[in-house]
């Protein structure tokens, strides 16, 4: 199955925004195992509308469209694909109901009038309720192809896709795909697909793919079965044997949990509590292991040290390292990490100390010079990183680092 | 003159990224006030790609394509869109020596032998010189219509469109295009918009378009005329008015300038400096602020005081204000602002406390209620938020809005 993706939205074509949702549109398809030859963006008109659907349809099985289906005027997307289509349009009562529900659970005392155009719907088409919005998402078939019309708004396009959309076009297939995540850190992504060669020549079902992020690596992991169990017992000794391979660089094996979450998990499990003092990534360690929900158990405070001073008064580096090694030295990251558990009579800390840039690299230490160190029940770890890239990624890059240093020093110390 | 956006890529067509080059040169064509239609995304396939160019060079009079200059086989860009626009494609001699000097300069031993497939050109093609890789950018000319042919890496792309192809579709315009940023943050986009609806009824040449971001509006003014001086002495008077409109509510009429940096600026200029006390936000405030390069002059130190032990123990905050109004509470911002400042010596601090969710919450405090709090020079600032989102974007929008309390009460010191 063919599948094209249609982005209708004026902001798009001015570059106002960036087009996420064809992103996310397409990597579902691809888990889907839909093929993908074309994305096209249009605006609200007519005329242009029309021509794009037209050709959509005319060479692939499924258009997704997405924008375009607000209460003014300006939205057509409805509208035009019906005609395309064939499809009259008339009131459906259904969704007359339920905007008038949404309404009523709002701050707006009266529903604006322009509101019910959309409980307006072509007849025959199959009427998706959107839970956090008053525009239906549709769906129109038509000699065996299908336009699926959806919101463009995130917050309703995407619980609309899983719960709705991605069924629907698993239906059409026959056959269910499913997909498992192993996410892993402080590895590189090509020293991962050296590791993964033989499984990925070798393997049609599941197949593998390989994603760089920041500092991280994800391997996908999907199958195709005629249900879901049958794809699911496909996945496991796959993921079974990718964790035995990678060990301890793999820090989880479910899709949405991040490193931050992973890192509080483990602290959690073991009943300790960590610090941070950071240099030059100024509190953006701290930030994000306080972006994981429940941190508040782990996490009770943390420094910010830029200055020198600022280092010798909260976490006692000595005034003679930072004088014949540099604030930006291992000796220096060692002593952060080590003040900074004396100072709170927390478990563990993670120290960042380094050259972000513009300013302030020498030859002898350069611009994305960075030290991290951990200390963990009499035990110091440092690393040394020479990161590339502008301040923003060094320190992006630092901040990885720093979460998996944590990560690894915890993992040994209970080996 | 119309435009049209040709991205070329098969991880584009799976969702593997984000296609933010298109927003960037949407941005762009719309800024040179060129007209856009329709954006499209194919994938490296020798007869869709000739049939998506044949159709964009039908229906605009430039066509600008991404991606698929690389040296392998797969790359056929260049190879196609010669093709469709019958040029025949021969040796460039500078490009070649090019080729060999950046090749001198990396650390490859040897010159790949695929990398030569980039010194060939389409015959009669304007060569755009690439300094940050070895694909240059291209200009077909045919039949008064143009192909722009420009490599993927926004590294490459970026610089290739400012230097080389703004002022090539300038000239083709006959008429230069210019704009001015004024940003605005503590003001919401429909206030501004309301504040701005003569002008902008008012007013063709120049345009007024404002844009929202989280916590910050900004506000665009973009002029047209004969040259470069014209544009900018039709912008002057416009940027002028609003400034004066939105007095302290500006905080920045440079278009590349973020909050932090001219938070930065701020306290550098008089001579200030800051320290931070956060508790949900977590060090995000003092990594925002570090993010300015030249921050090390203003900012020494900052804690992380999420717990109230902390709180207490770096702060000084009461253990009766914590105990009778919570941790989450104006008395205990006003006590973290005004401890930082002892705490540190430093002469003006920004605090935090808030509930970020998705637990914690109460009828009384939910998630969402933030108190952010300033100390400078004897006086304390307290403002109350009640955000909305997840997590992340609750402490987001109190990370923008401590920046700006802490610039409006600089501002308001030294008024």
């Amino acid at each position: 199955m063919i599948a094209e993706l249609v982005s209708v939205g004026t902001e798009l074509l001015l570059g106002n925004i960036v087009n996420t949702n064809t992103q996310f549109l397409a990597e579902q398809c691809a888990l889907l195992g839909l093929s993908m030859y074309h994305q096209v963006v249009v605006g609200d008109n007519k005329e242009r509308l029309s021509e794009v659907i037209r050709t959509a349809l005319n060479r692939a099985d499924v258009v997704i469209l997405t924008g375009g289906l607000g209460p003014t005027e300006d939205d057509l997307t409805k509208e035009v694909c019906a005609e395309v289509m064939g499809m009259p349009l008339a009131e459906d009562a259904h969704t007359r109901e339920r905007i008038e529900a949404y309404f009523k659970n709002s701050i707006y005392k009266e529903i604006p009038d322009n509101n019910w155009k959309q409980a307006v719907v072509p007849k025959g088409a199959i009427v998706l309720d959107n839970d956090n919005g008053t525009a239906p998402g549709l769906i129109l078939e038509k000699d065996k192809k299908a336009a699926i019309l959806l919101p463009g708004p995130p917050e309703e396009l995407y619980p609309l896709f899983y719960q709705q959309v991605r069924p629907y076009l698993e239906k059409q297939q026959k056959s269910v795909i499913r997909s498992a995540m192993v996410k892993l850190c402080g590895v590189g992504e090509s020293m991962v697909e050296d590791k993964l060669l033989d499984l990925i020549d070798k393997q049609e079902n599941p197949t593998i793919a390989t994603y760089a992020k920041t500092g991280e690596v994800h391997i996908r992991v999907t199958a195709r079965a005629g249900d879901e169990e049958g794809a699911k017992k496909l996945i496991k000794p796959v993921v079974k044997e990718i964790k035995n391979r990678f060990g301890d660089f793999v820090y989880s094996v479910k899709e949405q949990e991040t490193l931050e979450e992973a890192v509080v998990k483990l602290l959690a499990k073991h009943d300790l509590t960590v610090t941070t003092a950071e240099s030059c990534t100024g509190g953006l360690v701290a930030g994000r292991l306080i972006n994981a929900p429940g941190a508040s158990e782990v996490f009770k405070e943390g420094f910010i040290t830029y200055s020198n001073k600022a280092k010798r008064k909260y976490l006692e580096v000595s005034k003679s390292t930072l004088k014949k090694y540099g604030a930006v030295s291992p000796e220096t990251a060692r002593e952060m990490a080590t003040g900074g558990v004396f100072a709170t009579d927390s478990d563990v800390c993670v120290a960042v100390t380094g050259i972000a840039g513009p300013d302030g690299g020498t030859e002898e230490k350069p611009v994305g010079l960075v030290y991290i160190a951990t200390y963990m029940k009499d035990k110091v770890q440092v690393e040394r990183y020479q990161f590339k890239g502008n301040r923003g990624k060094i320190r992006e890059q630092a901040v990885v680092k720093a979460l998996d240093l944590l990560r690894r020093s915890i993992l040994e110390h209970y080996k």
